[in-house]
């Protein structure tokens, strides 16, 4: 462990760095307050503020603390006037998402945010409003061995792939991993506890339910549950998804019967030549479609649901059209793709029409086939005594089942159906290796092909 | 219904033959045991005895009774010698299963058969015993009015396809007709009552069970349960399978709302040409396997059974290796056929191999796959949170699995797996065509292609 420490952790020489900056940014962005007569405060928040950092990381985190009774509109003109006088001081200017101010810094990634001082966590008006509280209560419980503890279990979760509570990566905020060593202790006993959660696990720090079963129904469906301390309204662990929660957990597992360096370092994803590329897709012997497109103009918060969602959507149309689908994947960088796997492209042109069991009566369904066009053969009993109809298949070609779905664009996600509503390109077998020119693309497609829990590379 | 009986009711004139034909069989079954000095005495049953034969029906049961207290093996031998005697009378004989004689006399199907005389019928040496007892009861109940019902209903389920208990047909048996006009009281109010027919209904004529539910528990997961006013030990619908129970409850609940002579005289199945076989072979789009061999020489209420249970294993492997069977069927005459219908005749070579869940423990099933040379990839976790390798399959092609199968006979039935070893072939697609010379298989697959409830035809 002290070696993997000695790899985060911010050399003294780091933390000068980062500090003398943070405070040139709090000294500025109380200047504009000043100079522009707006009454607000800026605070420092997050890992920087906390010495809780890896070395890797670069994020400084500002926010601007406006006083509670002040109207919404005010505060997003007031708090972007003084984000953007700040941020055009140091040259740089960049805007993500409405009403916040990204930029780059010297080597640093800075938010300015504008939020409410809301003196109750329970009657905040925005999620960036509970923040300050979180900075309050993490500082005022974590010691310097606890902070060390915390950069072990975010190298671990950035290892094994599951830090980020970003919704492209659907993981473990770093705020998360912060309660989780003060609930446990240290790294190692919420290793050992996280070895036996199961999905729909409560932890409460601050008891703030007498009764863990109110939690699960409160967040049920949630595979891991951290009751805010600060807001137990919310579950810290919302964003986890379950394939992230069992990553995590199998992690754990494997790491407490055999502690490893390569849980913190994993090896990185073998990338695949464009002909091994071609050779895997060949010997998988599936029919692999990749619909890529350009992906509208939002963040990847924005972004990434709207995959996911464009994706689950192909899915079930290919599926209820009755194609296996083998596996599926999204990806963006200057392209938008949704990759997706069948067990075969094509399917027998009769398809086997199942009614209702004996004793339901079934005068409907067989005057809705008896006389139809695409009917083989039926109605006959089945083994089971269901009726059964066999009939033509509207659309035995996976294909045209997708480029029908993608004309919906409705179900595809507000900005992903607009953007594909516009032009989209269907990339199938061997084509996926034209994308593969792009560098990016090819460790996608690389890591698809190739997917393994990071510790077992 | 009058003109269905007219056409189905023997006329005087059919009745005064198969009468003269019937006495004269029993006096020279009685002269035999005379002459042989064998203490037995012959008895007329079966529904030549009741007045419940339809005119196209041709079957004379003669059973020829011998004292309890007789060894089987003498039995045997007695019965045996008798009904040579009489056979050889008749100038024709014919083995079919042991102890019985069976021939073919004038335009009549005879048996004879040796049995017990048993005064209580629950204390029965051999299912045979059983008939003397139905007969008493049948011949005790029945009205000739009621008699005329019965040949509405077996003209019914001859029409429906329902009609026989032997095992090819797994069909409702005379005797079963005969007990449900009595329990009924007509054709009509059985047709009422079998419309609203579940699985596992219970028909207790005589009470023998105070609690149906007893019943039905003792003959569990039988759809049909009428329980033998003779023998409550015994279901008399014990021969029937779903799919029977399903046709005629659908052709009762139909011919309840619409009746009409079409339930009683069904269109014949369509015989399609060698070329109209083929093209809605290759319009249906599925890969069809017929596996071919030379039956063993039993008689068809044992072949069937194990053709059945070939085609249970054939299936069962294909669905284990993961193909999907979507319709199969077995057949014999001069040759047996097995019918087995694909999806598709290959699969992707890698599949998809899902482990336990989050909360179990994994280790076994990493170390099982990681090192293995059919790795596509894994271990990752899959969206429900369970642990998924890629695999690659050992047999993506299906007439290799079913070659496989085929080669492991035990799991084929005795004799069944004994032809099949000897030798078969398998006919392909295409191929199909060529085994449609033999006229009885071009309608057998005529049939299956265009399978369809007879009244619907």
């Amino acid at each position: 462990m002290k070696s993997v420490l000695k790899e985060v952790k911010p050399t003294p020489a780091d933390r000068k760095r980062l500090n003398r900056v943070a405070a040139e940014l709090i000294g500025q962005t109380n200047a504009a307050c000043a100079k522009l007569d707006i009454d607000a405060k800026a605070m420092l928040v997050g890992s920087a503020a906390r010495d809780t950092w890896l070395r890797s990381e670069r994020d400084i985190d500002v926010f601007i603390l406006f006083p509670e009774e002040l109207p919404r509109e005010e505060l997003e003109r007031q708090g972007l006037a003084v984000a953007r006088e700040v941020a055009s001081a140091k040259g740089k200017e960049q805007f993500a998402e409405h009403p916040y101010v990204t930029m780059k810094f010297k080597e640093f990634d800075i938010d300015l945010v504008p939020c409410y001082d809301v003196a109750k966590p329970s009657e905040i008006k925005s999620a960036v409003d509970r923040s300050p509280h979180h900075q309050r209560y993490i500082t005022g419980h974590l010691t310097s061995e606890l902070a060390d503890e915390v950069l072990l279990t975010k190298k671990f979760m950035l290892g094994v792939s599951c830090y980020g509570s970003e919704l492209k990566v659907q993981g473990f905020s770093g705020y998360l991993c912060e309660l989780l060593v003060l609930h446990y202790g240290s790294f190692k006993k919420l290793v050992e506890s996280a070895s036996g959660w199961k999905p729909n696990t409560v932890i409460d720090p601050e008891r703030s339910y007498p009764d863990p079963s109110e939690a699960k129904r409160m967040f049920e469906k949630q595979p891991l549950i951290v009751i805010d301390p600060v807001d137990a309204s919310r579950n810290v662990g919302a964003a986890i998804s379950m394939q992230n929660f069992a990553t995590f957990v199998r992690a754990c597992q494997d790491f407490a019967r055999g502690p490893s360096g390569r849980f913190f370092f994993p090896k990185p994803v073998r990338r695949l030549s464009a002909r091994q590329i071609q050779a895997t897709l060949e010997r998988r012997g599936t029919a692999v479609f990749c619909v890529a497109f350009s992906p509208p103009d939002v963040v990847p918060d924005v972004l990434y649901p709207q995959l996911r969602k464009a994706e689950r959507t192909l899915v079930t149309r290919l599926t209820r059209a009755g194609f296996e689908v083998m596996r599926s994947d999204v990806w963006s960088n200057s392209r938008a793709l949704i990759l997706l796997e069948l067990a075969a492209a094509k399917l027998p042109r009769v398809r086997t029409h199942i009614g209702p069991p004996v004793s339901i009566e079934v005068g409907n369904f067989i005057r809705a086939h008896l006389k139809s066009k695409r009917k083989f053969a039926g109605p006959f009993a089945g083994a089971t005594g269901k009726l059964i109809f066999e009939l033509e298949r509207e659309r035995p070609n996976s294909r045209k089942v997708l480029e029908q779905a993608l004309r919906e664009h409705a179900t595809l996600g507000r900005h992903v159906g607009e953007a594909i509503s516009k032009s989209y390109r269907i990339y199938e077998g061997n084509q996926i290796v034209k994308l593969c020119k792009d560098e990016e693309v090819r460790e996608f497609i690389s890591e698809y092909l190739t997917r393994c829990l990071p510790w077992y590379r």
